[in-house]
């Protein structure tokens, strides 16, 4: 995180404060992804991260609070909503983000670690609710894109579409506990799209 | 359990066996509620339950055998499905039916607080997944029945079709954390329907 042309041993307050930062989530993700929420402490995470009780403590508070703080960089770190020039392209871009997250060892165990944490905890709870609804309303924008340019009908609700997309593919990882597949994907891309040029996504009243 | 003209204190082993199951998955519900899967402990059941802790050492070995045993009972009490006569009607039942569940107080909590063990725990995960397969075959019935009367084209997948229904509720419970309504129930049923007439829904190749 440092300029590179900053020379060695002249790091700023901001630089290392960084950097603790970073060791302590990466330690914190670590943390989650191979015990679990429950098991996650303040002391674990220092001392894997390699940086003082005291400041873990004093900067994150409690367990939710690295949660809270991982899942706001996880959301930092995503990518910005596709621009295929197609509505179709676009959700099956979308579709197959959170399909390759899912599936992803690191990022799939992550979440679904936190989601387990949601179902007892409020500040993870909270910290799920605020992470989702930044990826939804950043991907909501390629449904406006679509009402635009004529391929979807006039206010579609373009959170909801982005919802419609994810719904299927959580419901099987964390719920009925059967496989995410490309084809799952595939066919929650081509399930929403029928509906919503159907209008069913219209909520405004403007249907047409 | 018993028959009521049976005399007090004839009781049959069977009787004797079935009320035993029944308060020691009482208490598991009630543990899990209050403490979650991670402070499910098969002492404290046993407690709870008044009920030796061999007995339920012995017979169900774990609280992931516990948990197993409790969501093949909450299957069996679950009402089969609906038949109103039209496939909106029935699919509207259905989502009622899943919305009712997650906010009712005991049961949405326990479902939650399965779905929470199922991430980090592979019995309770098989036990999600055959709770939510037997539930969706019951009422996939209800799509091929409208296939069956022309209100859905032929080859219509009714296992997708319930769980696109159910989706979109468990997504908002435990992945976004937002409110589940009646509004929202009520759109799922719309999209699904939506879709489905559209012919998304047909994965046999005879779409028509």
């Amino acid at each position: 995180m440092d300029q590179p042309s900053r020379s060695a041993g002249t790091v700023r307050p901001g630089g290392r404060t960084a950097r603790v930062r970073a060791a302590v989530l990466e330690a914190t993700q670590d943390e989650l992804v191979e015990r679990g929420f429950h098991e996650l402490t303040m002391d674990q995470v220092a001392a894997r991260a390699g940086v003082g009780k005291t400041t873990v403590y004093r900067r994150w508070g409690s367990p939710s609070g690295l949660v809270t703080d991982l899942m706001n960089e996880l959301a930092d770190q995503s990518s910005p909503h596709a621009d295929t020039g197609g509505i179709e392209g676009d959700l099956r871009a979308n579709a197959v983000s959170v399909l390759n997250a899912l599936n992803d060892e690191r990022l799939g165990v992550t979440f679904q670690a936190v989601i387990a944490a949601g179902t007892g905890d409020e500040p993870a709870a909270r910290a799920l609710h605020a992470f989702y609804l930044r990826r939804i309303q950043e991907w909501a924008n390629v449904v406006d894109l679509a009402v635009a340019r004529g391929e979807l009908p006039a206010g579609t609700d373009g959170a909801e579409v982005i919802r419609a997309i994810s719904a299927p593919l959580y419901y099987r990882l964390v719920v009925t506990r059967e496989p995410v597949t490309r084809e799952v994907a595939e066919r929650s891309v081509a399930r929403t799209l029928a509906a919503a040029r159907a209008g069913a996504f219209v909520t405004t009243g403007s249907r047409g």
